[in-house]
């Protein structure tokens, strides 16, 4: 099996045209699973529809692809807030069967050396019900789609280097409603815990958004209104795995740690400037962040104004790190999310690289 | 003549505490020129008020330390929009005479070397009348306060680093009122004739706010609609000046062009780790950025939401540049604005950095 | 021909339960025409994709209920901003043939003395091209879109009592684009010409969104950036009509001409308590208001912040008239838009109410 | 003892033009004690310093007319927002003592009659510590800030007809913090025990924001991140006070509850026309409404998006009571205030009208 990415632009949330091109070059019939994520444009506020938008444009395309059973082996994961540096564009990710003829996906190039190329796994819970949504059982079903995903991926917990978790905000049969802190602290500990991270017996309800002590280090967690289930993607370097592509993750001190970006960048295989920036943007197949505010609003020992403005803190720490990651990458094509509790330390992110062994051809719009 | 760096930070647009406490280490009889840097921390709309509650505050602080005589040799500058990685917080700049003991103004050390310390200068306009905003007469009236601002530092034009200009945006008597960037345009073009940056003979009214290869390369311009005058602070290293402050100034490409901050910063004599972030920050006395977007949205060839959303572009690319800036400063207190038309090419910036030489003993809260 | 009114509310822009439970009682072959007029819930800035995301679904819902025929029969109208207390919802306006048994449209109720009963014409422009937009041309093309949109009605221009004009904003071949005021005016213009309540010399470009006296007194416009062409709704009382639905229009002199909008309502035979308010909202089968503000932004003389805030004016004044027309009505079902250059004098606005005959069986939410 | 009321607009939150001309008709040394109500036009988001530079400019102005002794015997409020049909303006209420010629306060004119004219009074609790902040204590002290107030004023509690309530949201001595629900719950059931509205077994602090059938009928609160004290300002007519004016209040239904507004002001001696406004608007000397949302945010059964939109609840509900009130009363001064959390029921409002008596001299630009 072979992981390929591509990426494509948008022109707006209602746009599929790029998408539309990228699948055109996947064989429905070899994709084992389908991954897209996706940036949408709109405010980012509760009266924001892009995602809602973006999600059914995109069922449309891949159903007009691949038909129904394509659409059940994709798992779509669209974000808001894509301010400041930030290119409004998607990931299209396909794990790939070796039956065809291989070409992007040859076995044994030097990147497999030293850990392997990129795999990628997917789990799903069980619709989450009213009363269990922010409770231990969350976590439990949480706990339990990472774990399926690492196994769909042929990883083991070690070998993950990301973990992305979509969990409900909502019950789907009656309104609990939870803080958004809440459901990220389920889906992030649920993580935590397949990927032996913490320790269970800390992982009780009252640590849930106030225990910030408390956290993953390998995943990214998206809470959703709409969702019914814990979805999970999983990416991690399988060693005998095809492809040319390896993944690196890191955690970052803070919104302005653009050395760790860099670290993460390194591990990952491209090279770095004497400038500080990629030295071949064209090899990073994606970028993710997920970056974070200090609960007192604090950055470094000095106040800002990220709690105290008309402005979201999400969308201050969104447009800082596009600037950030930016700056070192050259492109605002980049997956930045913002709300990092529980996903690293306190005002802490997670960095996220998958980068194109030296040589090999890439596709995709950052080639 | 020395010239002196404090930083302070705000709890509020209101509070002076700081400012107060700065000025108290300030003998008001030695103080030649007097300006005050600040940003504040409102909406960054028009409805904002925070600027003037801080001018208010800071008049009445003035006041209090070296009475009207004081405030009459002073210039201010307060700056709403204090977004994503900054800290409210302002620069106190004084120009001491050397009658004194001298202790904090030795002349001799290193830094005088190769080109001098910083030296201040202010100008100020006659009151701009309604008919002439936005006219070839308003770029004279701009042009001659930068000239008188450059003989007052006791500079020559190609001396000068920085030029900030204030500039009205309505007539002081009549209703006139001319868009922010055609406001923009003439103070940045009278300070390019000033400092011989531009052709003569291509300053003319249509070029205001459309031809944008019409450029200064070291003002920064900012228009108000309380300001009646044009008013100029020039800074520039002058041989023979005291202290141990140096400048330097440089255009940055975009705004995601952390190597051109990293450029200015050495030129003024910081040194860079190899992670590519300032190794003393301590010697950092002020670092002020404008920053801008393109005309058309895109920054590095790809679209950005920064004209298509409901946050103000300016908003947009303060809080990016407050992290590639802050990412190499390793601090929130930079002095960032936005909207760089006529002060650099379309999508361009400037970068001025003033740092201590090495060895020297720093003030302010930055030391 | 007998039209008909049902409201429906949605739960988010993307619900079409109720528009598919309206749908599902017409019976699509007697369906001559159909217009959907829908309020929105975005942020109504200019990332706001909840328009498109409606319109999208309310294609299908139609598509599924009668096919492309039936789509090419139907003209949407969706805007967007449900501030304050109104209800995001949509009226679904049909025009139905009467050759089946008639019984929500018998002739000859009470109804139809004095002028008639509610009927509905359409029109539409060819696409209007790049370096027309905001042109005479484009006036032209209003005037005849609105004038075969009379004709369709079977209505004499002296007869309309509304024309909705939806006129793009941006050329459909080039991006030539036009202020929002001008494109309006050009909607507004071509159909005060077609309803000949301006002279024809006075429509000159140079008047386009500056000369507030020209203006039309029976048309609400809304400039659209998706829209190609011109397109027409009109609405009046056509002796002979059938239904039991009659329209009064009139022009408000202010957002707060409460009296204004009781004159309109009992023009078109709604009784009023002396309370002032509504006697019986079942029978008020629709109220639609553009509302607008002085270009000055004052309000009966003194000073209001609907220019000077953060907040766009338009959203002032659909808030403010969401309370006024409101607070006549009883409920906040109610299609209220904002901006009504060329569509009354300075700062004024229109009011449409359509109301069902006493005694008359209703159908709806608001029955 | 007079109780006069001026009315003032401002240009802007820093003019106090308008309040040192007001200032000017009024002898120092009569002025037993001035109250200010103050609408300021910031964003009214955290990051609004409209009412910090209003509030200090005004002290500066009572300052300078009546010095420190005047400024002791004044109350201040401003309230923040002021959007939609709203005019920027404030009242300024004196309570003037008898021994001048007292022309402006004659006894025995037909307003005395059946209840009285217009009395003030005011109350201050000691400060509040920060563990007190909306506890028991909390309350305690309200409800004797209130008592005292009325005690002031001279009047009973019956017959009081408004207690403005300005409560401390923040501990003064240490950081406590409670949601503006709680410090409303405190500022409102403290009143409420002081005008004897509720069962004092029912005002405990699990009913705080939570129990919405608790609340106070004649009472505004504001919380308040400056105050450190309870501060109250009473109203209500005392028989055999002077002056001419009259107070009335009422509850309202909700925000679109326009005849609640006139039932308010034709109790105070207003007249109404047959269109539902008020005859002779230069006697309302004032105007106050405190209005608020259901906290399902429904309004007559149908859903609305004042909790679901990217824009304040509370500025959703000021900007259409604007246009209800101000449809009424036929201008933009008003006092306008929202959050009617433990004010009213669920939903509710309070509306106070002072009216001058027919015939009377006015005063102020409301006349």
């Amino acid at each position: 099996m072979t992981v390929r990415i591509d990426s494509f632009d948008t022109a707006g949330p209602g746009d599929t045209a790029g998408l539309t091109d990228r699948l055109g070059a996947l064989d429905p019939g070899r994709v084992r699973r389908l991954a897209l994520l996706v940036k949408t444009e709109g405010n980012a506020d509760v009266n924001d529809f892009s995602r809602e938008l973006a999600a059914w444009r995109a069922e449309e395309a891949v159903l007009a692809h691949g038909g129904a059973s394509l659409l059940e082996r994709s798992v779509f994961l669209h974000s808001t807030g894509a301010e400041g540096a930030m290119t409004p564009f998607g990931y299209l990710i396909a794990d790939l069967t070796d039956d065809a003829d291989g070409t992007d996906g040859a076995v044994g190039t030097d990147a497999t050396e030293g850990g392997g190329t990129l795999a990628l796994g997917v789990g799903r819970s069980r619709i989450v019900r009213g009363g269990e949504i922010g409770s231990q059982q969350h976590v439990a079903l949480a706990e339990q789609a990472v774990t399926d995903a690492v196994a769909d991926a042929g990883l083991t917990p070690d070998q993950v280097a990301l973990a992305i978790v979509k969990t409900p905000l909502v019950g789907h049969d009656e309104p609990t409603r939870v803080t958004s802190a809440e459901a990220k602290a389920v889906g992030a500990l649920g993580a935590a815990l397949a990927l032996g991270e913490v320790e269970r017996s800390r992982v009780v309800s009252g640590a849930f958004g106030r225990d910030l002590t408390l956290f993953s280090r390998r995943s990214m967690v998206f809470s959703s209104s709409e969702a019914a289930r814990v979805e999970v993607l999983v990416l991690g370097n399988r060693p005998g795995a095809g492809g040319d592509l390896r993944i690196a993750s890191g955690l970052l001190d803070d919104v302005l740690d653009a050395p760790g970006i860099r670290r993460v960048l390194a591990a990952a295989g491209a090279g770095l400037t004497a400038d500080g920036t990629v030295a071949d943007p064209g090899r990073v197949a994606a970028l993710l962040v997920k970056a974070g505010h200090r609960h007192d609003g604090t950055l470094r020992g000095a106040r800002t104004t990220v709690l105290t403005s008309h402005i979201d803190p999400d969308k201050h720490i969104r447009t800082v790190m596009s600037g950030v990651a930016g700056s070192v990458l050259g492109t605002g094509r980049m997956f930045i999310s913002a709300n990092s509790v529980h996903q690293a330390h306190d005002g802490g992110g997670l960095c996220v690289a998958v980068v194109r062994a030296a040589g090999a051809a890439g596709t995709g719009e950052t080639a």
